[in-house]
């Protein structure tokens, strides 16, 4: 079973760092011009301990499951869409579907904990249980249920790894989940309920506050300790949130750089990164999501997010966005002049001087 | 000579943008919930008529010149450095040729008025002078130069447009061009000085102070009146600037979508904009510059930068990042599954359930 007290994630490499920033300095434009595109080239470079990577393999890795929250009647949605929109997630119809083609990136969706029966050819089948409970009820699930999903997760990243994933996006699908995410990031952080709970993917002002309520709830009946971040996501969870958790250590542990998508995305990072610190440092925030609880938990892990779209479809759909970031921020590592060569030294004009 | 009172420019197509807005609410996601990425597919549809554009010829066209402020002692960096910094970018060095060919686009770079003589097989001489004379000390240039370089502008834009490029960057190269910039802006608006000005590409504290009292005293000693905008760029602009006001005005005259870089751009589009309010709805900001004025232009005109990497660096190369956020919104608008074909129906899943 997952072991937390067994994983070791390195700090990053700090003389890949230097390099790299030291090729940046050199390169035909004034120092830090570039802005978080370098820092970007920096970090994956103590990421990888490489300094112009190439980061062609990688994937987009999504967890589904359903949460037992939908019983209160938070969401329009139906919770079959948790099946019926994995489902087209997996046809390649969905917009984590799309923008991975567009980027030329590999996808890999898990079924951790769907509540309907579904089958897929391309659907890997780890189902902890048929759903959560209800939060406001009680524990979202047993601390086994939490270590088992959180074990998948980090099985499911290290098999991508291992298969030559160089870059690793982190996704979910799962109805209710901007509310158990609210839930996890006001029992990690202390945040403010009416701060953390927006609107997801649509709920009316009568569900926004009954979705408001039932996450207050949540956090009075469960009493969960931000001192046990494993405790935090069994009790007011999901078994999508834990996986991510896990394959974001997997990230970690394996030297990989990890994006994060977006509000459920961030959540389960910060979720990770108060068991394994180190981790932050892993970690690439791809677009500011539009859901308020983001800012909190993307604040408190001290990342950017370099895309601006207010988008909030989730399903990892922002991190291929990232992933083309990176890979112009690789180009410019590999392709632009630099002074060492002497490229813009006046005397490149002597002799086309009249 | 370039005559603002023939140019007109059609207002968005408001059937194509209802085809694209109905389209995209026919996706299967929640109506909305890829934000500013459907908004631009709206806008994109507006602009050209067509509700899934092809992007994929595209090009950045960057106007060079130099400023006679430089003489004021306002920068550290040698004014040759326009010449040669404008040749690293034709060589294919620079950050703004790595970006293009990274994102599949063209490069055509435009010689407006650079002041040292400069020669290559690439470059588009088209030079109004050799540089302005020094905004601090009386008009940059006359007004026929500014109509020149605006008529400039516009040509090596709609050559390209008619060379079947159908999406635009405009980028610029120019030693003292965010000081310009900064007047500029500063005379359109009545925004302060010191919040206008900026760093650049990096001056310290004293050359810092004297590159506010410059532009100040430009502001004085020419007295731009914000009514007429081709006056401004000629009292305090530059040959760099008003071509790329010219290069604008030929993408909305030519129905082209025209992505805007940084901070000089963006104040070239507002003055552009002041002489042609329909323009604003052709222009894409890219991504939101580390040049604090960038924020009260990009305010000014009511456009939203998708990328935040605090770039400082010009040319052009915020540009080709918006183009992949532009092809990623596209990719969104052909392949995603609609609702209407049935791809999200509770029925899709009856055969698959227990």
């Amino acid at each position: 079973m997952f072991d937390i007290e067994k994983i070791k994630i390195k700090p990053l490499c700090m003389q890949a760092m230097d390099a790299a920033r030291e090729h940046l300095d050199d390169l035909v434009k004034p120092i830090g011009a570039l802005g978080g595109m370098e820092e970007l080239a920096v970090r994956l470079a103590g990421i990888t301990g490489v300094v112009k990577g190439d980061y062609s393999k990688r994937a987009v890795l999504v967890f589904a499951a359903d949460n037992g929250i939908w019983d209160e009647g938070i969401s329009p949605v139906p919770q079959e869409v948790t099946a019926a929109q994995t489902l087209n997630i997996l046809n390649g119809l969905a917009g984590v579907s799309v923008l991975c083609r567009w980027a030329n990136a590999g996808l890999r969706v898990v079924d951790v904990g769907i509540k309907a029966p579904i089958l897929h050819p391309f659907l890997i089948a780890r189902k902890v249980c048929k759903g959560t409970a209800s939060i406001a009820q009680g524990p979202a699930m047993t601390r086994q249920q939490a270590l088992e999903a959180m074990q998948t997760g980090f099985d499911q990243a290290q098999e991508l790894i291992r298969g030559g994933v160089r870059l690793l996006g982190i996704g979910e699908m799962g109805i209710c989940n901007t509310a158990t995410s609210a839930a996890v990031l006001c029992a990690l952080t202390g945040a403010q309920v009416t701060r953390a709970v927006g609107k997801g993917a649509g709920v009316d002002e009568a569900a926004f506050q009954k979705k408001r309520a039932c996450v207050a709830r949540a956090l009075e009946v469960n009493k969960p300790d931000p001192q046990d971040p494993i405790g935090v996501l069994a009790k007011v969870g999901g078994l999508d949130i834990a996986a991510m958790a896990g394959a974001y250590i997997a990230c970690g542990v394996n030297g990989i750089p990890a994006v994060v998508d977006g509000y459920i995305s961030i959540v389960a990072a910060l979720a990770a990164c108060r068991l394994l610190p180190e981790l932050r440092d892993y970690l690439i925030a791809s677009h500011r999501s539009f859901e308020p609880g983001y800012a909190l938990a993307v604040e408190a892990l001290g990342l950017r997010p370099m895309i601006h779209l207010d988008m909030r479809l989730g399903e990892g759909s922002g991190c291929p966005l990232a992933f083309a970031v990176i890979d112009a921020a690789m180009a410019v590592m590999r392709e632009m002049g630099t002074f060492s060569q002497g490229n813009i030294d006046a005397g490149s004009l002597v002799d086309i001087r009249e």
